[in-house]
């Protein structure tokens, strides 16, 4: 498949994840990123990879450095805090990556849930949010329950119409539960995602099952490039496209951000900074079910996994977690490939 | 179809939406309901009526009126509210009627929300809910944004378990649209209702499509009877699921309330109080983006309308409610009869 002489250079190479965490800020250094601004970024990254979301993990770093490279990304940026109303905290990304305002941000929301019962967090002049379900996680291992909602470039149409108008969009959830790690809810509403179709094509298939796509007229369509011209089957069909408009007015219209149909592609250095924005709300479940919140929500708990075939959600991930703790992850020949052609010595 | 002499004694009327409402109202205090929550329960059915999701309109006032009869209902339950948190409000609604609950428990959310930018309100010891866009488009309409969540008597399995454990649960949001009438959006997580399988068994018909609903080992089917033995079939099935038990933790855990899998019947006297809980979030736009909130948001709600065939969400349902208040509900004399069944005189 592969050219003899790169083949010879590149192997797949397991590393650990501290491996991992140190290769990915190195590479986004490179490409003109700050030092804390590449751990952080690293940091999410390798942990998406960990979790078995590899389309969020390292497979990222070209796209990422490219973004960086061309200042469609600003790598310096310093993202800035404001808390504009008792509950409400406004982070500034400054054009850079969305992590290290994430970081920046939930400490603050955190505090301010505590304080007030609950919190939102608006993040705009923010670029590719990653792994939706990361931040809410992190809230719930802090004991507060979280739901963030993010766009992304158009690829989904309303509802009986042909163009596309919202993202992907990702809404998340995660809550604590009694003695174990939070569960964790990340779902986009694309029924599956673009990449599917992409990998379809590079694949040289022709053909897609049926209920992925339509096309540029909004019928169905089982013919791959017809699919990628066109839009995604949203999950649920109509009900589908009404979620990723609830999801686009809480990221972007709540942010004065840039709306999926405007928004540029996270793959590439083209364009303007993607300025989108992304909405993190906390709940501090102390202060409203008291004491008995875990206790009570443990009935749930119990009553799904009581279901053989069925699991809490975020489980599998939990798993693919503890594996790669063990036995690292793989930073793939062609990766690196990509990487060396975009002038990274390793 | 029917019995001639209660043919001849029942006849499909045409009243006004003034008329429906009192109507509506003399049936609750009938059952012994205070006229207060009477009056507040009967405007809440008469809009869903009038919208045309007759699911839970008037065809609710048997139901009510025997809940309400036996005391599964209480009501003269008086709600009481209480700000537990800067931006919390808890509503204990008394096992009465939700919508007195909600009624009481609104203005006092939108006030916290315009204070500290965001406010939750928790509402337990609650009942149906009804129409989950009905609170929300109010904040709306009071130029806040609004979600709202809750939870039902469990038919949905999760996903690849055989058991129902989440219900129907409903999510819905509204947000003001500049110069017009706001979208919403309000869906519950059932591909389709339970009632479509129950209308297709009291027809007679042995089939309903595929996709509607698994048996009781979790496998798809086609048999109405087996269907409604079994579960209903989720909206994005996996993912359908994890909604569902992200309004299941918001809805129930939150507010230390019955899960799904536990509540009664709402459509019979029969059992304990529901006493499941509701939560409505609200948010203050303007404290977030600002001034330029609702021009923002039209240029959304414009590439939405400008593709042919689609529409902004909540659409069909003013449409409804434009013509109801033109040409009246209909009591249709099957409700009549039924009422006259339980001792209503009209």
């Amino acid at each position: 498949m592969e050219g003899s002489i790169a083949a010879e250079a590149f192997h797949d190479r397991t590393l650990s994840l501290d491996e991992a965490r140190a290769y990915a800020a190195r590479v986004l250094e490179r490409f003109g990123t700050a030092p804390e601004n590449a751990r952080l970024t690293a940091a999410a990254l390798v942990r998406a990879e960990a979790d078995g979301l590899g389309t969020h993990g390292l497979t990222r770093l070209p796209s990422y450095g490219a973004m960086a490279a061309a200042g469609k990304i600003d790598g310096h940026a310093v993202p800035r805090t404001m808390r504009v109303a008792p509950s409400v905290l406004a982070v500034d990304a400054g054009n850079g990556f969305a992590y290290p305002a994430i970081e920046h941000g939930l400490p603050e929301l955190a505090a301010m849930t505590r304080e007030t019962g609950m919190g939102l967090m608006a993040i705009r002049r923010s670029s590719h949010f990653g792994v939706a379900g990361q931040p809410v996680e992190k809230l719930a291992e802090a004991g507060l329950v979280g739901l963030a909602f993010s766009n992304a470039s158009a690829s989904i149409a309303p509802w009986g119409g042909r163009r596309a108008v919202f993202g992907t969009n990702p809404i998340a959830f995660a809550t604590p539960l009694k003695g174990r790690a939070p569960a964790v809810v990340d779902l986009s509403v694309a029924r599956v995602a673009r990449g599917n179709l992409l990998a379809a094509v590079q694949r040289g298939e022709a053909t897609i099952p049926e209920g992925w796509a339509l096309d540029t007229e909004g019928n169905p369509t089982t013919d791959a490039k017809a699919g990628l011209a066109g839009t995604m089957v949203p999950m649920g069909e109509a009900k589908g496209t009404a979620l990723a408009f609830v999801i686009e007015v809480m990221a972007a219209a709540l942010t004065a951000s840039t709306f999926s149909f405007d928004a540029p592609s996270f793959f590439d250095g083209k364009g303007p900074p993607a300025a989108v924005g992304h909405v993190v709300i906390a709940i501090d479940p102390a202060r409203i079910a008291g004491d008995a919140y875990l206790d009570h929500l443990e009935r749930l708990a119990l009553a799904i996994e009581r279901e053989p075939g069925a699991r809490l959600p975020g489980t599998r991930r939990l798993a693919n977690r503890e594996r790669a703790a063990r036995e690292g992850v793989t930073l793939g020949a062609a990766l690196q490939r990509a990487l060396a052609g975009m002038g990274f010595a390793g």
